[in-house]
């Protein structure tokens, strides 16, 4: 992915690690955060094959997610909650991956926030009720990328990362 | 909990965990079997505080079943499928603790069978509509137990254990 400014990590910029939980994808987005500015570093899926146990799946996931987390050492992590009117059957799936990513993140005394599908939307886009491509505009101005991210699960990832930013640029500025 | 007859575990006898996930309430069952007949050997359950964040519980479970696992070292493990009909906010909750379940077996080794409600009613009693009372009687009588087992979630991990040690004694008759 190429951006349209060069960054360069100083000593003060943050890691945030933004994930997208689910059993076959789970996406992340990894972004510097440094006084209120933000910028891309890696985005990505971490795909599980359907034939597999369940158990293995999960596992799968937990072990990318601790390489992952090895590899960039995120300062903090931002999951998307699970919102409730989607498919059951779905929803149960998320939250299986969902489980093992909070506890993933926790083992590794990685703090993460939490936020609703309407939090990261109201976030990024001043509007509670935007849609997919609104988020990934915003994404894509905010990280001053060269192109859309994707797939729609990194790019999702990455929003959540935005979101996770913002909250803790709120959040300083109160302190 | 007293039994009704004195079990002394042989090199024959397998250990088998049964385990009915949930955040705030986790049962667990430990029976021994040993040529088609079960022994009981423990039952509780591993409680979590609603006003701890969602990784710090889920943590605690991972932490107290690994605990549980070192103890018993079981030969195998059962635990139940989400049923997807009852009120969606509950499965979420209990597919996060399901997942996290479902990885710290793996990461010890333990292979998880996995059985529907349905699937445990039918095992124990024969019949897959079997109320509460009929499971906890059935689990009474074939672990020779003293009285009914408890708290519920005790008792129904107490089934699944069961459950699991009657599919196992059915898959080794094949063979």
């Amino acid at each position: 992915m190429k951006t349209l400014m060069k960054f360069t990590p100083t000593s003060k910029s943050k890691r945030i690690l933004g994930i997208d939980p689910g059993v076959a994808t789970t996406g992340f987005g990894v972004i510097d955060y440094a006084k209120g500015d933000t910028m891309w570093v890696d985005h990505g899926i971490i795909t599980t094959k359907a034939h597999l146990p369940l158990a293995d799946r999960l596992k799968q996931i937990n072990d990318e997610l601790t390489a992952l987390c090895r590899t960039y050492q995120p300062y903090t992590a931002g999951v998307e909650k699970i919102f409730f009117a989607k498919n059951t059957k779905t929803a149960i799936d998320v939250a299986h991956a969902r489980g093992v990513i909070l506890l993933t993140l926790k083992q590794l005394g990685i703090y993460t926030h939490e936020f609703t599908p309407i939090q990261i939307k109201m976030t990024l886009t001043g509007y509670g009720q935007a849609d997919k491509h609104q988020i990934q505009m915003m994404s894509k101005a905010t990280l001053r990328l060269a192109e859309f991210p994707h797939p729609d699960d990194a790019a999702d990832a990455l929003a959540i990362a935005i979101c996770t930013a913002q909250h803790l640029h709120a959040f300083e500025s109160k302190i």
